[in-house]
């Protein structure tokens, strides 16, 4: 985490300006003075739903090294682009657009997973709420073996309205819980712009997303539910199957 | 690795001698008199092909706590019960047996995973060399979530001569490699007793067991090969979909 920092003031009050969905939560030592440089930038991360942590004295030095001046407020950042769903959705492409969404996806060492196995299968991106998720950082980048830098990663601070925007724009939600009465290969994904919905393993996805879903789809397990990388990887390598089966049968 | 372990010269020797698919490597202390039972120990772990590791007396000290005679010596045992592939084919089954084949494997969090995804598909067990391939110790058995218990874990000196035996014993030896013609799901898992290999991420599967595959197949990628346990889940419920995909057909 002691990568992509920025330090003091002004420089975490423009990045907030300028590009707030970088920005992975913002620290502020205890006791610090409320002047009007930091009520704006307090101000501003709530606006863009960004976590603030109070750190004390003793933990703030040693986290971030009192090396130089930065006034009590540093900011972590994400080491990619992050891009708003509305940008996603203006890029131009032929063919189909297909994304992962993780509901609260909390392990940066099943994100990294995750977006290796996107960038393999070769589709578009992977979408994250700003709030209880785990920020795309070093951790995130090293396990995804550098396909963090292949795909569009998209930040939210709202997955839920973010679902409607989807949905508007002619995209299919397909959203996975234990309980659905279909199987992961039972829908046919070859013939849409689709989201795929992966909710965290001990909660899996919250109530008012499963609603708004078009498909509900399962993994058959005779053990507990699958880790949720595996589980990404076997749905997404079924939908590359079935695209290139479809492929394949068109070509002859 | 603290937990699981025998302490001292006869009771090492006892369990080299009972049961020595249950210990993962031998821990002797440097400049330690070379008795003859010592000299016994030696010759059952090369006969077993055990790993045995010199560690200096500090740092036997400190990993061990110099709490018990242990006699500088240590065996660090699995914590679930090991059979043998003999053991395994001798057991009596109605329908197909299918086993994952692990080369080389050496990160426990990966051997977990995998092990997971075994009793999620139901499917019998893993086979494991070992020689440089990861111990079955506390950490796998916690990313397993207790799976370990659930499938049959397999030990084998010779990883080449056990892929000799099924094959005899009428086993398909599908084995997975980037440069396969074929891929993972233009072969019929559904109508064979079959062991799948996947080798390590760095160096794949080893030559010798290339050469003795009925099957290869590949996993497509436009990024680099798959995570070892994500390609794994994907073939494994690639087959487990083929097999309720015949069960459904034939039902009907």
């Amino acid at each position: 985490m002691n990568n992509n920092l920025i330090y003091g003031k002004n420089p975490v009050c423009e990045a907030l300006e300028k590009n707030p969905k970088r920005i992975n939560k913002i620290y502020i030592q205890d006791g610090v003075s409320f002047d009007n440089r930091l009520k704006k930038i307090v101000e501003l991360a709530k606006y863009n739903k960004i976590q603030i942590q109070y750190v004390n004295l003793q933990k703030f030095q040693k986290e971030f090294e009192q090396k130089v001046n930065f006034q009590g407020v540093v900011a972590s950042v994400a080491s990619v682009e992050l891009i708003s769903l509305e940008d996603f959705l203006s890029q131009e492409k032929i063919g189909y657009k297909r994304l992962v969404v993780l509901d609260e996806i909390s392990d940066p060492h099943n994100l990294g997973a995750i977006i290796r196995t996107i960038a393999a299968v070769g589709f578009d991106g992977i979408m994250v709420p700003n709030h209880r998720s785990c920020p795309i950082n070093a951790t995130v980048e090293k396990i995804s073996s550098g396909a963090i830098n292949h795909i569009q990663i998209i930040k939210t601070t709202s997955l839920s309205a973010s679902i409607d925007l989807l949905k508007k724009q002619n995209f299919w939600v397909i959203a996975t819980q234990m309980a659905a009465k279909d199987n992961y290969y039972e829908i046919d994904y070859t013939d849409m712009n689709f989201a795929l919905v992966m909710g965290s393993e001990g909660k899996g996805i919250s109530k008012t997303i499963l609603n708004k879903a078009d498909f509900t789809v399962k993994l058959e397990s005779n053990f507990e539910s699958l880790n949720v990388s595996n589980a990404t990887a076997v749905i997404l390598y079924e939908a590359l199957r079935q695209i290139r089966t479809k492929e394949k049968l068109n070509s002859k």
